[in-house]
């Protein structure tokens, strides 16, 4: 039976991913990454927006996020269950399509676990460029989960970060986290309470997974000045500053329909001033104005994100063997004759079992 | 490297549908289809609902249909670009995924563009058996492009249907519709127009795909007591039924807040009475109460009834062969190290080239 090739998608498995990262280098692969986002955040009121799709249910959430900007169309599946670690499973797993808006077939099939860690470091790393202290050097990092390592690597890519200090109510977390990031010339300091691990540090990026109401970071814990990055905070309920910062706080977000509902903002009220990011980066809005500025980058994670990694892991395809086909559509010869096709595998099948 | 089972999801491609659909013979799949269908209608009231997710182009619309149980959640990717025939495509392509609410994590990838097909098919006989009048031998198909022979084989198969009257403006669609259909001792007519379709037919199915308000039924080609299957019109801007038909219909519906804005009911005021198919199934409400009256099937496709196609085809894989396993999802050893598989992925790679 004939196979032509409509009916075949690019498939980028998680060892394909792995490989295409490692080939490019994470490095360079987080710096580029950065570019894609930066181009699509330049380009933001192209794209068509909507918050995610969230259904929601005591152990966790899954969601989609589609977006599109005329040309092509993205969306992401993705997960978010904290209890899943007791049980061997990620916390977050993901994956995604690019797809051509003129034929509305796939382009692409990508696992996004791995994307989505390097993208949201990547996105953190953009916006600090635009928010966080000029030469900075120091960053706290606050909850040693799989996202840690990739925003350590974004932020000594993209700004230069050489000293990091470390906290996680799990010890063991820690550790592992300062062994995979050795060799890079990193200080590393592994430290005993959020209060010292904000010491003397310009930025503070928290990334805790529990799915509550919880206060990492207090107000007394936050300097003049810093930019404090809260990665963690992602669905309602679920928060990691106390109120009191957010109010001393220039606050930044990606898309507010989604911020007001997931991000540490949903404390405040729902008209508070926020600043959107893309406005910054396109010159609209002042981003850090003052020295003694506390700027909060409050990430949720937006669809358009997801689009740029998709955009760009295809870009990278083509130049790359790290992905297989995969008979994902039906491609009769004859596009109304999608029965016909059935009749012919049918007629195929009997053929081969009398041969 | 080693690779644990948690990594892997199963995939059924196009070529594993045909085959688990072949192996199950047509009108078994379709009549165990209708039975998922039913079942899960039968629990409507424990899904969580939401109008699909639509992006719009000049060229057709994407759209992603998610639901969830409580227990599994399932969602749909598909397209609808009528002018895809052109370039050899298919007007609507689809895939899904079905996963488990408690962790998250994917159950099934399956192809949905047969799928679709099929489930669209035994949706629409489902309705018919509370809808259309009882002992009806005779099924006007008006519009034989892909979904057409999926049509006729449902009604035959859970209807009884024994002779088909068929019109579309492409002679040769109709002409393959019929060879398609041949063998299975149907009695099928070639028909000049739609008028000519619809004499002496008790059902009237429509499945036409132009995306524009189109008027293949009118007013005076419809008798008392017929049963209209209106599977054609799906979107905002697209219907097949002029006004006149529905102010004289009892009119069913999947799911009112999405067949208000893309089913055949755009045409009419926002509260115009419709009855709720679930409900009609529940015996909360009756379908077809009298011989003259007219009742009208305003299909649209809700993400309830992919749900029940995926989650047939989940239970048929547990005794079938007919499907592979995909790495689509990142599994480190320890769920917190996901930057950690990278690494070991690098030294392993390191390795096998010294090797």
């Amino acid at each position: 039976m004939p196979i032509a090739g409509l009916n075949l998608v690019p498939f980028v498995s998680v060892e394909n991913m792995m490989d295409l990262v490692l080939e490019t280098g994470i490095d360079a692969f987080l710096v580029e990454l950065a570019q894609y986002i930066e181009e699509d955040f330049r380009r933001w009121e192209h794209f068509d927006k909507t918050p995610r799709v969230a259904s929601h249910s005591a152990e966790g959430v899954i969601e989609l996020m589609p977006t599109s900007d005329g040309r092509l169309y993205g969306f992401k599946y993705v997960n978010g269950h904290p209890k899943n670690t007791r049980s061997g499973r990620q916390t977050v797993t993901a994956f995604g399509v690019l797809a051509d808006v003129e034929t509305g077939y796939p382009l692409l099939l990508s696992e996004m676990t791995i994307l989505t860690a390097l993208r949201t470091a990547a996105m953190s790393a953009v916006a600090a460029r635009y928010l966080a202290p000029k030469n900075a050097r120091t960053m706290a990092l606050i909850g040693t989960g799989a996202q840690s390592e990739f925003q350590a690597r974004a932020f000594r890519a993209l700004l230069g970060i050489e000293s990091l200090r470390l906290f996680d109510v799990d010890h063991g977390a820690m550790a592992r986290c300062r062994g995979n990031l050795a060799d890079l010339g990193l200080s590393i300091a592994l430290c005993a309470s959020p209060e010292e691990a904000v010491e003397g540090a310009e930025i503070i990026t928290t990334a805790t997974a529990d799915k509550q109401n919880a206060t990492i970071l207090t107000d007394n814990m936050i300097g003049a000045g810093v930019h404090i990055n809260a990665v963690g905070g992602d669905c309602p309920g679920k928060t990691e500053l106390h109120r009191d910062i957010l109010l001393r706080s220039s606050i930044f977000v990606e898309y507010p329909p989604q911020t007001r509902v997931e991000g540490e903002i949903q404390q405040l009220d729902p008209d508070h001033p926020v600043v959107e990011l893309w406005r910054v980066i396109c010159g609209k809005e002042a981003g850090r104005d003052r020295a003694d500025q506390i700027t909060l980058f409050d990430s949720v994670g937006f669809a358009v994100e997801d689009f740029s990694a998709l955009r760009y892991v295809n870009e990278k395809l083509k130049e790359s063997r790290h992905y297989t086909a995969l008979d994902l559509l039906a491609d009769p010869d004859e596009p109304r004759d999608l029965y016909g096709m059935l009749l012919r595998r049918q007629a195929w099948l009997r053929q081969a079992c009398l041969a």
